[in-house]
């Protein structure tokens, strides 16, 4: 339990707000058989006691289940966003209030996060959850940092490694030309913070027994990081379980996509022809829900072998220039950035409808469009634009560009992340109890740990697995318990 | 367009509200290629003109194109909407206000609906579409009333007859013992009514060209008027128009059963087991919908060639009975009554989720649930309760029963209402301008008509169709330009 | 039984083949529950007993069966195939020596089939159903003619019409030069069936009770003939149950397309093009069927409805010269001739297969093909003919153009034409019995029938059928036993 | 080129056999799109000039075109298949003789298998495909053994390590109780070859430079040859390539099962519960194949991470014991043993179908089902046996137990089979110029070479691929021209 309760700071901790929350946690909490069964298995031994835990992960229902899971096993938090559309205001006043679901009595924990954060706010929030002052005082401390991350992107623990480098650079570097509007805020709040201490970054990460890190493009950089030798603690890879990586991003995106869609615009997905880029875990999962609503799917791919996987699921590959002006809604799953131009936007069909579901807002070049000369950006309702271009056709652009699974509905329904989140409690008790048998390197989580993930998530599907005998197992050469497979196994 | 501006008496109809809709109209114009081609064949010819048209029909955005294209035809409109929960205010203040897409300034449509009327609400508002009297007074008439009903499950065509039975009679019977609250409400309406005025619904019905009668329940109950001979005026079933039959049940439930679910609960569809009562086209799309999603569907089936279609189509086929405790979601689609009971309710899993996209709330005996003692009802947010049961267990119904995917979504979208209601303005128009050639029988549209809606949908879905040859024609004995089939064919 | 064992003129009669049809007529019985179930409920009151039906239907194992229920039911039978290719040798062997299923002791029925006949014999095997001398023999009688036909496609139907009409003539008109090289061969044999006896199909028109006709081309004719009022006695339309057409065509194709395409071919149907001409219920299957193996079907329709459905079911649809250097398979189901021209065959890419499931080898343009100067035909095996085409191309022709799920596979499954052949046998019955309450019309069996037909599938697919409570069957109108339906219902 | 054709002591070598088997490898070649643009690419630089291969391997038309690319290449070869009953004699018969398809004056190649062999004989053949003498003398040289081998299983390599093993050890020794048939069979063959040389199987040994292994039984017999350090040469891993073990298992399954259930049975697959034992990718490809012609999946599992898979996939999951009575067609995809368990055939509905299409034929325990006092055994067709329990039920086995997609159809199709021997193509070019830089152990080809393979069959498909921007190459972190994914991407 967080032993604070008197600092709040957070803008929507009210208890009316907290109160609609609390039944949605319980609904959650029901979708969420793995977390439940973690807390029932490592409740009594309180494996996270004396964790500090620094979260920085989408701030909805799901993520308070989780949060609350972290506190059960004994873990203090704090929690910030990681993206400033996707936080559920009911959730964080729950959490922040102590108003959920089955956990008895929770002090409430300290949260900062609201919907539609700007920059300014957003980095101002993440430095946040690294500020254990109060607790420190709390406990009559002088000083306490977080010995935790848990990550989502990988901002927390970047932030974490630029202020170390500036404060031993001692200054903050300008801006230069190429800068996005985003790394200039982050600059901007590291030098306000190296204004009023020059350690305050390097004791954080001087005290940080590891991260876990949630996802795909924070994994690239923890790796970029470890390559470089400049990671400064030991990470875990929860995205490439694949308990996490081949059901979030797959059955995530099949739930979340066609929902996004729906309250976004209420378009008819029948019948309609839906373009794909990418044909990955998300790029699969979003062409199924696509085509389980009557749509014809067309996807494009660079890489050869998911092309060929795209064509034998039935699916037309080509470029979004060969269809351009016959497709009704794009979506892009592909990491990469500029999938769709400013060319494409203007070729398109009058009210096309564009559909991120991959990472940033750079995926369908949102910035070229702000810069277009000529168009027009009428709000039909939040996180849904419509762009009237110089063509004299308009685009539908929804979650300005961002993550629509997200900004337009819910994100990943509960069960899913239940997945997701199973592992990162996992991987938080294997770094807090084992952080010092780990080296400054990026690990994945054991295949018998992420084959537990699955089986917790079994009963609450009506599954009956099936028993190796004795002879079976030998057979094949595995144990009767597992793992069942060698590491390489791809499902 | 309709001349008076001065009666607006619509709860929502302030401008603000109106404002957030007249979007959301830009954008269904663009999904109902069928109500805006009939714009421009028959928006030359004012073949409406002189029609008043007393409208019944959930008062969404797509109604309002509806109305606005019933509007360009020519025709005088008044509305409510035949659902207590369906209206979307936003949607009904831009129509009484006349802040609606693409027509060129409308006066605005005196709309008689709100989202979450009472029963006596209801049925007032039902009463005031017949009301004519600022319509007469501002031409300087004594008296009007509708020449036409637009109707959606019959309520505005039984208003009047009941009222004219009533007048006959000269008094309004008690109501019995058996009566439903409803039908205690509908007594009173007319008691009160026949206290001011003896022949009111008489003068209506009189003037009443004719019907057009969007649903199956509408439609049954004007096959029993005629089969007893007591129906007043001629009517079409647009109901049984393939192009609205096969398409707004199959087509428009796939689309709005996983919308209102993932709106009301977030609930992760795939790998549940789903229970979908009856596989009439509402139950096929249903099936098709949750399939589509990765869950396992269940089917239950009383017609046997229903339930063999199930089962050659892959699904299970059981009795409710059989896999009671298994089943995830129910979903009821079967017309009929108690197909839940309250002993069914009883057996569920703990927080099984109760959807009925059938049609009214008795296929889930929710009557009974309300009078189950020991049931405790919580609201988790409007339209979303969940039922707390004496098994200890507790249940999440949906809308209180009634239509989930009007209550918790949005209804069909646009595009699939756009073959329903362009059925529904052909018939309108045939009626007013022949309705002289008609006996007081159920019609149904010819099948070149039928062939009519379909080819205005296919351009927006780019379907290039294939013409036959004079010698193909003539081969299969059909003219180049249709009817195609003949009429007992089954699509 | 028949009586008849000496004469079996039946050039596949020999026992070795026999035998090797015998053990598969036990594996077609346990699929074919309808036809079992028929003879259960049937064989004590022997209701075909005097019966001596005249049969022209494919002769393969699934025919078999039926005969073997009519026998069971009492009836003498004659039988020829109804198509030159799709006799299956081992079971019209195991008819013809009575070597068949669970029938104890079956005497043997006389056949008239095998795969490959010429134009010559196949009318030469139609016209041995219609002679039943040696019954008559074998009962003392001077003369006997069958007393009702069970047809396919018409043909036995249009035989004894045609040779009633050239007998009242008095003479066969010679062949035209437009006529068709069959026809041409009709002619030939009711001139030589004259030439030996003026009155022969005369008796045998007034000898017969009714007719039951399998397909849609055939029951085109038999409405061409009642319109005409030169229908000689009632038909019944078996194609036109529910159980019929939306089960034979639809889930048959489904089943026998791939099959066909498999045997003939072996081509991986994953990630392959198939464009499916006609979206009925032929279409319907083999769409379903070709998407279900991964492969981009692309439809082609003339009627909007239809047309709509496609689209709306997922598929693109558009003409077949919009993508005719797409395709790879190339599937027909239209029931129209020149669906594929010599020209769209020309325009093929190399080695297209040409797959035609739809009626007559018109659908493609096989004749014209045949004309064509250049192209050159090698048979790969037989019933698949690669046409080396001035172009430098070639296709695949399966079949020569005729039905290719008969000709290269073994048709519909036994469960398929359970459904179809329970409805023929009882039409059989309600004709045999009171064909006199009948005029010269076309008549479907009543729903009660239909659903019944149904009903008798059901148990072997472990469906579990829902029965109504009095209320409820009160509710909406219908007896608990069913019928559930209007007539017009779609399903 | 062989320079061999004196020598073809091969049972089908007969020139009509070889003529009917040609126009299939005409056929197949189109479909081979990888294998004939590999020929086009390395044909003029000769890499395998100098190999002389032993393969092992499934003698089918696929692998005739395989034998032509590798002679194309510049390999001499000898083959034998790699299962009793997999070799198709058309295509035997044609490569023996040279007779196929678009390779000018093609020799012949030794070949030596047929349809339907006994052990001996089998193992025979085996042993024929490392005497090269025949080769030696027409070189002139007194000796000559293979320097390759490409092996489907590893039953080529383990004669090889035992026959070196068993000269070593100077003996044979006898079989013990416990020994399969099989393996009496092997000792047989290695005590005769003893008798006549001490050293053979030494020598040959000795000179061979690597094997490629084309599946998941033979790789994982590599890798415990690896483990015990007693490989004695490199081995590629072609099996756990992508494009070979998720398109070879997955989509070739899917074509392949009910390819083989049709011709087998001719049982209509709709509307029947199918039972699929692994969810591997076996498992996925036949479970979407069955859920693709309308029959109800129900899988089984071991591992709970493939469980999940299945049940977030629409699949119900359970063991078999739970639903043996419901099943119509059981089908075995596991590579363990006893999945099916005698018992287990006991409690089964009858003439449920039996399928394996796993790997060897102890996935169903048929050695158990022979040994049962009372059962018997009936040959419907050759691969197709009815067994009569004890219980008064039958079961239908299809193939003996033995891989049902190979004895009742034609295994994967040519498409499928392109991609896995692509695969081989590239590890044989690879081994034979490169093995001695790789050590005695199990590789698998990298990434790049995969990534190859899938672009070789893009075309064919009509395939365009998306083309990276440099930009966008640096943002991921990749090079434009790929390989585009790490090694542990599990696609």
């Amino acid at each position: 339990m967080t032993t604070s309760t008197t600092a709040v700071p957070f803008k929507v901790a009210d208890l009316s707000l907290a109160e609609a929350g609390r039944h949605q946690f319980r609904l959650a909490e029901n979708e969420m058989p793995g977390l439940m069964a973690l807390r029932e298995e490592f409740g009594p031994s309180q494996p996270l006691k004396g964790a500090r835990i620094a979260g920085s992960l989408h701030m909805t229902v799901q993520t308070g289940v989780l949060i609350e899971t972290l506190v059960a096993l004994g873990a203090s938090v704090r929690w910030a966003s990681c993206n400033i559309f996707s936080t559920q205001n009911e959730a964080a006043a729950a959490v922040a209030v102590g108003l959920t679901g089955t956990v008895d009595a929770p002090a409430g924990v300290p949260v900062f996060a609201w919907k539609g954060e700007t920059l300014e706010e957003y980095w101002w929030c993440t430095t946040q959850i690294f500020d254990w002052s109060a607790e420190a005082a709390a406990a009559g401390d002088t000083w306490a940092g977080p010995n935790m991350i848990l990550d989502d992107g990988g901002d927390a623990t970047i932030l974490v490694h630029k202020g170390r480098e500036f404060e031993a650079a001692g200054a903050v570097p300008p801006a230069s030309a190429s800068d996005s509007q985003e790394y200039r805020v982050i600059l901007d709040t590291l030098r306000a913070s190296l204004a009023s201490s020059g350690d305050r970054w390097t004791k954080i990460g001087d005290g940080i027994l590891g991260v876990t890190e949630e996802t795909t493009t924070g994994v690239h950089r923890l790796y970029e990081l470890a390559k470089s030798e400049s990671l400064l603690f030991p990470a875990i890879n929860v995205n490439d379980s694949v308990t996490k990586s081949k059901f979030d991003n797959k059955y995530g995106i099949r739930h979340s996509l066609p929902d996004g869609l729906n309250r976004a615009t209420d378009v008819l997905i029948g019948g309609k022809v839906v373009f794909v880029a990418g044909y990955g875990d998300v790029g699969k999962g979003a062409a199924e829900a696509m085509r389980g609503q009557g749509a014809r799917v067309i996807v494009s791919e660079i890489d050869p072998i998911c092309a060929l996987q795209a064509v034998m699921d039935g699916y037309q590959v080509t470029t979004i220039e060969d269809v351009l002006d016959q497709v009704d809604i794009f979506v892009t799953g592909t990491g990469n950035e500029n999938v769709i131009t400013v060319d494409h936007l203007l070729g398109m069909k009058h009210l096309a409808i564009l559909a991120n579901v991959g990472h940033f807002d750079n995926e369908i070049d949102i910035a070229g469009l702000e810069a277009l000369a000529g168009a027009e950006r009428i709000e039909i309702k939040p996180q849904v634009h419509e762009w009237r271009l110089p063509s004299g056709r308009a685009i539908l652009v929804l979650s300005e560009g961002r993550l629509m699974n997200l900004g337009n509905a819910t994100g990943h329904p509960s069960f899913v992340m239940s997945t997701s989140f199973a592992n990162q409690v996992l991987a938080q008790v294997e770094l807090y109890a084992h952080g010092e048998n780990y080296g400054k390197q990026v690990y994945v989580l054991p295949k018998h740990l992420d084959e537990k993930v699955a089986r917790l998530h079994l009963d609450a599907l009506g599954v009956k697995l099936t028993t190796l005998t004795a002879e079976q197992a030998h057979y094949i050469g595995v144990s009767v318990a597992g793992p069942f497979k060698v590491d390489q196994y791809r499902y």
